[in-house]
């Protein structure tokens, strides 16, 4: 007990300075993550008192392991991981704790996760979503007028390298799932650091991503407006998105038209691309459903493909959707994902109806693991006719 | 123990579903913390198999305290709190944990502390810190060519409510200390908040507040950049800033010219603002130091008022600063700041050549805390004329 008192003391001392004065002053151990040689990381953790430390995350083998104690230390070895972004925690004795080694922290939605990247080459999926020494675009948080919800939103908006020297680029509006905010984009999703690179290597074109709040209650994400909703919205988030175009036509420098127009957005984000596009055909000339909840209506359960087919109002948007002949329509999901059956119904719908669209199944199920590949394959194809 | 593991398979279950799914599927407990009537806030952690919690931060008395136990969770309830922003920190066991029903959290260079508000009334310190619903000001993180220091370096810039409408505004160019970056006023400094409050209230005038990175030999942030510093760069921060001023000038709506230009900072945020002015006399109407490190070179431990008199070119520099008569020289410090000394030194000589400024003197000491209140009353102070 007389070591963990000190050991206490110590820390606490640390901390008292850190808060009384500026945590330059603060001394912490960065040897977590370690990244070994033969392509294994090891996470460890001081706990000298604990009698159990576990590690959950998606770093670890069927995601969860407990730690080996040697010393005063706790630590775990992974399998060799190809270049990807890893989240991780530690429970210590059954509390979940953050490595505090480690300054990459990841909010989604009210969890925070630890944070690192394995990259083994230029341009693989790890690299991408790395900061380089490349030419690196802005990031605004802006405030919006919508009139159609009545409320004044926040979004984020990225600005390529070289914005400022006033020619006009397309746009690619980017739409979160259910529970992100305007904030789920730019730090789970890496949308700066994708496009960055992406644009550096000569894969992807410059251009302005807009990433909005899609809950059409909210005026920013929770970290500013608190967890209280706001009464029942005046319009839908899709109905209401003129405003967001309108926003951006009128302040940034955009190709207008939809050939410099793109939208694409992750599950409850993919049917709010699904229903944005309906109810503008030929807006939009490239299209992205990532992991997307596809339905005609919320709630409506019945099979996709009928729920269109019985409903020749919904047909006629989506054939509309396809007259205007889009230079892309992808739809992209992961083997196990919970909508999975919700996409095989509505793709054959369009196949039913010899609707062209393409089509990219991963591995993995509904994660943003997925969605980082989904940005920065979709990306990878715009603008480029 | 089978307690323990149920506990840790229902922890673990819901993380694995939160890095699988989106975390609008992972149910938190939202209990903490909680604003009693009385005036007292109460932390609570739920550690069944803990032996002992702690907190320390500065809504504990004394900075420490342990937690009581009842049940499976350990809580602590603070005296009553007056109107401030608040940090803390749990120890498990002596392992640091941060309050994971509390998704308020701030970085402070690599530590981080769960935070929360107390306010009690319109306008109080904590009001001024928090998220209201008044018009907000757009926040960008923007990359600027430093000729001087020959890199691509990121800086915050905060814009005003209104600002897309076409107005010039002046201009508060707002730096950090020693272990700081681009995200530290944002972040710490809530300069938002306090900017957009303060306007609302009518109690400052809209303007730009510019945020840079201080440390020369860096392009952004640890978080951007790693670690890993740079070469020794090519000019210091002071003698660089120009390539900052040019930059805002010609990429924002300014009014130029000293009356519309102020320059604050705190701690070695104070050693630029103090060398940055000098070097520029008349450039700036409105100086700002907050715990500022004043000195007339890095290393040098004489006595700043021997310094200065020891030197006729810093001795004709300073002169020359208040011959262009500032609006306001401001010198703002904590009773127990540990540049206290360099202060008072400072004063003295100021005081021997009759050299105006207003001083103001808060309790504590190198403190966020001091510096939020200082941006604040700064911020109340310019651009009236």
């Amino acid at each position: 007990m007389k070591k963990f008192c000190m050991t206490l003391a110590v820390l606490m001392l640390a901390t008292t300075q850190a808060m009384a004065q500026e945590a330059i002053f603060e001394r912490r151990d960065q040897g977590s993550p370690r990244f070994n040689d033969d392509g294994t990381v090891t996470l460890s953790l001081r706990a000298p008192d604990a009698t159990r430390v576990d590690i959950v995350g998606d770093c670890v083998e069927n995601m969860h392991a407990q730690l080996t104690k040697d010393g005063d230390h706790w630590s775990y070895t992974s399998p060799v991981l190809f270049a990807e972004l890893y989240n991780y925690r530690f429970y210590v004795d059954g509390v979940e704790t953050l490595d505090p080694s480690n300054i990459e922290r990841s909010r989604d939605v009210r969890s925070f996760m630890s944070t690192f990247i394995v990259s083994r080459e230029v341009g693989d999926q790890g690299y991408l979503y790395a900061n380089h020494d490349v030419a690196h675009g802005n990031m605004a948080q802006v405030w919006y007028d919508s009139p159609s919800l009545g409320l004044t939103r926040r979004m984020t908006i990225y600005t390529p390298a070289g914005y400022d020297k006033g020619k006009k680029y397309p746009v690619l509006y980017l739409l979160h799932g259910a529970g992100g905010d305007e904030e789920a984009w730019p730090t789970l999703g890496r949308t700066q650091q994708i496009m960055d690179n992406l644009i550096a290597l000569g894969k992807a074109e410059p251009m302005i991503v807009v990433m909005p709040n899609g809950n059409a209650s909210d005026d920013a994400s929770p970290l500013l407006s608190g967890l209280s909703k706001k009464e029942k919205p005046k319009a839908t988030f899709e109905e209401a998105f003129d405003d967001i175009i309108n926003y951006v036509e009128s302040h940034y420098k955009v190709k207008k038209g939809s050939k410099n127009t793109a939208l694409c957005g992750l599950s409850m984000g993919g049917y709010h691309t699904f229903k944005i596009s309906n109810l503008r055909p030929g807006r939009f000339a490239y299209i992205g459903l990532f992991s997307a909840a596809i339905s005609m209506g919320r709630g409506n359960q019945a099979p996709v493909q009928e729920q269109i087919a019985g409903n020749p109002a919904f047909a006629k948007q989506i054939a509309d959707v396809f007259a205007a002949k889009p230079a892309l329509y992808w739809i992209a999901i992961g083997k196990d994902d919970f909508l999975m059956q919700q996409n095989v119904s509505y793709r054959a719908y369009l196949d039913s109806q010899k609707l062209p669209y393409e089509y990219y199944e991963s591995e993995g199920g509904h994660s943003w693991r997925n969605w980082r590949i989904y940005l920065s394959m979709f990306a990878q194809r715009l603008f480029k006719d």
